[in-house]
Parts: structure tokens; sequence; C-alpha cells
């Protein structure tokens, strides 16, 4: 069963307000910009973001809960906010469906916004220490632990083009999810950064290295170091 | 009836105080710079900063109370602290009064200053996912809902010279009015930017897209990325 | 009589206290870098911060108490912490006797080191709103009160050289108190910004705005905006 | 006798996870990176980071407690959390071994990085006022106590190049022991930043005044002001 009030900060309700308060301040969702969801463990219901809430005030009570339906790709929303949840919803949906994602996170940060601006298909950057935090996508046979990049690996991270609607971005998603099987995030021109991962931690982990290595190349850009 | 003394933190006077707080500390109204007013709707009574106080020491027994008095433009007293008012306070009212503002927000935004350095008479920005959560200055004609621009919109912030005093940019002001109905903001040259909205929520939201905007514009700049 | 335990927050005691943690955040005071002194309205005693103590974590029983002497330019310590007194306390000092200063303010701020490495013997602004916030130096002949500069004057803050020791800085001092009688700041090539005003909210207020300010000029000259 | 378990904030168990939490927020251990260990002076433990654990979470309970075994250069776990020690231990342990280090903090600052990418062999700066906070390496005869750097002296900081695991820096750590034997610190190309001093506090202030430093070569440089 889903709960929206709970007292262990662990509940995904409560982690999806933390964490947005604290993306909030580091001005990665200002504006009501950015959405987040999870999805619980133990009832396989996803908390999804609503639209239009200050990012620092967000309460439980203003979360979707949805739980899959009997339809590939349905998922019914059992418990309902007086708000419209974030036009991001589908693309959330389509990482837990496709990339077994236990949560997803998207913010406006302008450093993503800046690299969009400066690189075409895709970001690459390698011979980073930050980069040992991002996974290969490969997974180690033995203990079924994800693999993570080594410091000379190459990091890439595909860019497609934004679209008038979040939702529309979703077929250019999946695209993504063809080419790039071993990707954790999608960066999305003059709008933001999305990122995936098969915990919340981790999610968080990749989205803030992420952002660290993104503001790493603008600086070097404007050093005039080469990558 | 007006009160200044209330529990409530949505509370006008509550507003102001926790607003001017996290604005001190965004860096937008240093050193007693900036100024904010909110309208209350349940009394009609519009809250307004005093000037020379810290922003984050504002307390709400320094706001002065005014509520509408009977000739035009008219506004009176029904609380005053030991202290000047905010030498804004004659723009806030024409926001409150023309623009039927419910909330402005004042700041001395680095970012604002700096863009009126860069631009001479208008600020134009489009395709920018930030964008979206800006009013086009449309109206739902069915649910009578403010329409927000969509992300190949343009949003256009006109700027005004500065004048030694500031309610000597009222007349400025009310050309803005004029020349851009659809306008929510407004930058002055050298000194900073006013943000109105139809709630104090709106208010906050504009002004912290705006200044997103404004930042990500100015970064453009020293990448040498073409808007 | 002097006291260094109260529970009055506007205590001097808890006020360098509690600005000194608020300078550490600011990233003006790190590494036990800058320092304070406040002078009591009441006992005319003037509490002076120790050197070597971490900004964020300075307790009031770390301060030393100091009094007027029967010399001129003596002050005796009436409390003694187990620390040294910080090496600025003779320009502290200086600015409390010359000044009529009831407090000094003195950081390591960037924008105060890089200004002094953009320009040599003065740093001068004017047109920005900001500069409001900051004394003429004339005084209002009815009220008493200091007048500010308005938006279309100069403010100067004259640049001196840094020396081995920080109270060898004193001829260069009070050298700048009479050749700019009206500067209430005086900036110290690769080192750092000393303000003092006639109380401890004004010398605050002062330190926000002139800091404000050369990090606009900073960025001007990034942007290549002339001044 | 160690503990992990204690109420005062000085016990290291406690400052590993405050100061841990504090350098999350200066954005110097994003993502789980960075790390710290401590010698305890009363029990000679040394406290030493997890890996994998985000630092603004990093518990008591968390830490690995070592203590010197009857070999050289041989450490014993007396308390193991269910995690992977830091991957930096080695070199933590080599600090504490061959430079009586109390502490050693390891970040991965975005201006230790570009810093690496700007100069090659060694990082020098002199002439800055926040030099004074740094060791010489020479001892006052008589007090015993460290001599810091003066206003004039040079502050040479050794860079070294990264290896795919941090374990095998340590040969170019003991070089640097031996080649600069006044060096409080190492910069690691592409990686971050190590800073070791004889109390815990001594390395907090080093860490911090180091950032500082390189922040303000890198903004000279972006200013094009010659060192």
């Amino acid at each position: 069963m889903y709960s929206i009030q709970s007292h262990d900060p662990r509940h995904p309700a409560n982690l999806i307000c933390s964490l947005s308060n604290q993306f909030f301040h580091k001005e990665w969702c200002l504006g009501t910009g950015g959405a987040m969801s999870i999805e619980d463990e133990t009832s396989n219901c996803i908390y999804v973001t609503p639209s239009g809430v200050q990012k620092e005030l967000m309460k439980p009570k203003d979360l979707y809960v949805l739980t899959k339906g009997k339809e590939k790709n349905q998922y019914d929303p059992v418990y309902t906010p007086p708000l419209k949840i974030s036009d991001c919803s589908p693309l959330f949906l389509a990482c837990h469906e496709h990339k077994q994602a236990k949560a997803v996170i998207h913010t406006h940060s302008q450093n993503a916004v800046l690299i969009t601006l400066l690189y075409d298909k895709e970001f690459n950057i390698s011979n980073m220490e930050q980069i040992k935090a991002m996974p290969s996508g490969a997974v180690d046979s033995t203990t079924g632990k994800q693999i993570n990049l080594s410091f000379h690996d190459n990091l890439c991270i595909p860019i497609i083009d934004n679209k008038p609607h979040e939702h529309d971005l979703l077929e250019s998603l999946e695209k993504v999810f063809n080419e790039y099987p071993n990707a954790c995030a999608v960066l999305v021109r003059r709008h933001g950064l999305f990122v995936w991962g098969p915990t919340v931690d981790k999610a968080k982990i990749y989205n803030e290295s992420i952002d660290y290595l993104l503001g790493l190349a603008i600086k070097m850009d404007q050093l005039n170091i080469p990558m």
C-alpha cells in the first residue's frame, strides 16, 4: 500500500520534498522549474512532483502517486492532489519502465543549458576523477552490481533538441535509450538535464557529478583550457 | 481589518519578512537595497517595506500598512512604523493600481544591473524552457487564468533609465504600462529590477525566472554564445 | 561596566560572533582571515576579535575587551582571552579614535583583492543605485544625520599597499584619514578591505554595499563594459 | 580506547561528519567525492571516511577506526562499518606516518582541478595576505610552534599526475614528501587536493586558505592579471 505521510525521512514522499528543497537552493529548480519521480520498492508505486509548485515549498500531499496498470506503459493515479501532474511524467515513466530506474531527477541547471549551447549531439568528457562516480552500464557478473567508469573512460551524455511540450520529448528520449544503452542521463537543449538511476541515492549522485563535470567543462572553456 | 502580527506564515507581513530574508541570501538585497509590497486580498490593505532596514532582519512591525483612500491613486497609512517608507512606494502603488498586481518585488540583482549595461531599450529572450514560467499577458477565455509564454515565444523586458530619486521613475514606469501592456517587469539601468504579479507566489516565480534568464544571457555573452 | 556574556543578540560580543559567522559564509573570512571591532556605547569599551580563530566558531569569551587609557591613543585590556589579539587592532583603534567609528570590519573579500590588482591608487564608481547606501561625509545641519551619496555622485575608495605586518599599515591608514576625510573604507592591495561606520549596522551596510560594487566592477571588466 | 558515539562535537567522529557536511555545501565533495581522516590524540586511533557515502549524510557509525599495528606502515581496523574504506586511506596513513599529520582532508574542489590544468609541476603564489595562514615548515626553536609564511614568502604546492586508482598515488605522494619537505598539501591533476596538518583545525584552515588562493589565481587569469 502507498502512503503520503510518513515520519521516515527516507520515505519517497519525504525524499522528493527534501531533495526538491536542496535542489532549489542549488539553483537547479528556480521558478517552479524541474521535477522528480521515485519508485517505491515496497509498494511499487511511483511518486511524481506536480507542476507549478515552488520546489522549496513542496509538501508530500502535493505529490501524485501512480501505480502500474494492466496495459503496457499504463499508470493509474492512486493519489491525486488538486494540482496538475508534471508535464515530464511520461518521460519519467519511460525511464522507470525501460531503464529500470527507481528515481528520475530533472533540473534546469544553468550548466546544463550552457553545455547544450557549446556542444551539438553529445557531451563527452574523460580523465576526470569525478567520472568514477558515474556508471559504465556494465554489471559485475559475480556481484550483480553496476560497474562505474574508470578515470580514463569516456562519459558520454547525449543531447536532444527541446520541444514546445515536455511530453513531446518522449520520442527523442526513447531514441536515446536505443542509441545510448549505457546512458543514465540526457541533456535537453536550452532546457536542462534528466538523470535516472537504480536507487534515489544513485540518481542524486549521478546528477551532482554530471553538474560538477558540466560546470568544470564550462570553466575550462572560459579559461581556454582544451578538454 | 489589517494586522501586523500573525502566526500564519502566509500572512502578508510574514511573507514580506521571510522573502526579504531569502532575497538577502540570494544577494539581491544587500546593504538594505531592494523593497517589496503585498496587497492583502481580505483587508485590501497594502503592506510595504520601510527604507534603511537590513533585509535579513526585517520584522512585521517594521512594515507600513496602507489602505486605499477616496481619491484616485491616494493611499493612507493605517499602520506607521518609526521608519521612512521605501522611496519605491509610489512605483509599487502604481503597479497595484494599474496592473492589478497583488505583489511587487524590487531587487538590486547584479544580473539585472549588468544586463542594463549590455542592452539598450529592451532585453529579449526566446527558446529557453524557463520562459514557460512567464506570463504572456493573454488570459484563457474559459478559465479566466493567465496563459504563460511558450518555449518559442519572446520574453521582452523593457529597460528604463535610472533617476536620482526612485519616485521620479513613476513617469517612465507608467510609459512602460502603456507601451508594453503585457510586461510584468521592468529593468532600471544601473539600478535593478521591478517585478509584479497577480499573487505573491507568481511575482516571486516571475522574479526568480527573470533573474535566471538574465544570468544565463550574461554567461552566454561571456562564452561568446549568440542569443 | 563591560560584560562578555549576554542574552541580547545586539550585545557587541554577540554581534561580533554572529557577524563573523555570517561573513565566513560569505567567503570573506576564510582560514581565520578578517577581523572586527565594536565600541559599546554604554560602557565605552571596545570589543576586538582575537587572531587565529575560525570566524564561524568565534565565541564571546574569545574576544578582547579594551578600555580607553589616560594617554592619547592608549587602550588597556579589561578582559583578555588566552589568545593573541588581532594584529589589526592598532588600525581598528585608530578608526575608533580619529573617525569616531563605533564599528570596524576587516575582510579578505576576493572582490577587494582583485580590485586592488585592477586599480592603482583609488577605486572610483558612480551612477549605481547601490552608491546611495554609502555616506557622503557631509552631515545635515538641522538633523545632525549623515547625508548619503546620490546616484550621480562619485564613491572613492583609496587603495594602500600592503605591509608584512598589519600594524605597519597604521601610517598609510592615517594618511588616508588626512587625504580622504570623507572615506569610510580603505582597500589594501593583495590583502582586503577595511570599513568603518558610526554604528555597527552602518559599518555592515557599507561593507556589503562596497563588496557589491566591487563585484559589479569586476564583472563589468570581464564583460568589457566601460565604467 | 576508541569510541564512535560521543556528545562532544570535537570528537573525531563528529568532526569528520560536521566537516564533511560543511565541505559538501562548499561544493568540494559532491557526488560522494572527497575523503578525510583524523588521528585521535588520546586513543591514537585514526578515523577514516568510507567510500560511496554522500558527504552531507555521513554518520559516525559509517567511519572506519584504525589502530597502529606492530609492523611499519601497518594499521588494523578496530571498528569496521558495512562499507568499503576510502580508496585514499593508504595516502592518508602515509601523511599520518611520515608527516606527523593529525588530520588529512581530500576534496574535489573545482579550483584545484582547474589549477592543475593551468600549471604543470607546481602552483606558486606570493604577496597575498592569506598566505600568512599557511605554514612555512620551520619551527620556532623556543616555543616549538610552527612558523607561518610571511606576506612576501612563496607558497609552493606541488602537482602530481592522477592514476586510475587512488592508492596508486602513494609513490608520487612519498616523492613529494622527499622533494618538498615543507609542503602541507599536494594537488592531483584532474582530481583534486590533499591537505594535511598538525591538528584538524590547522588542516581545515590550510585547506580553506589554499582553495581561496587557487580561486584568486583563476580569477586573476580570467582578468588577465599577472601573478
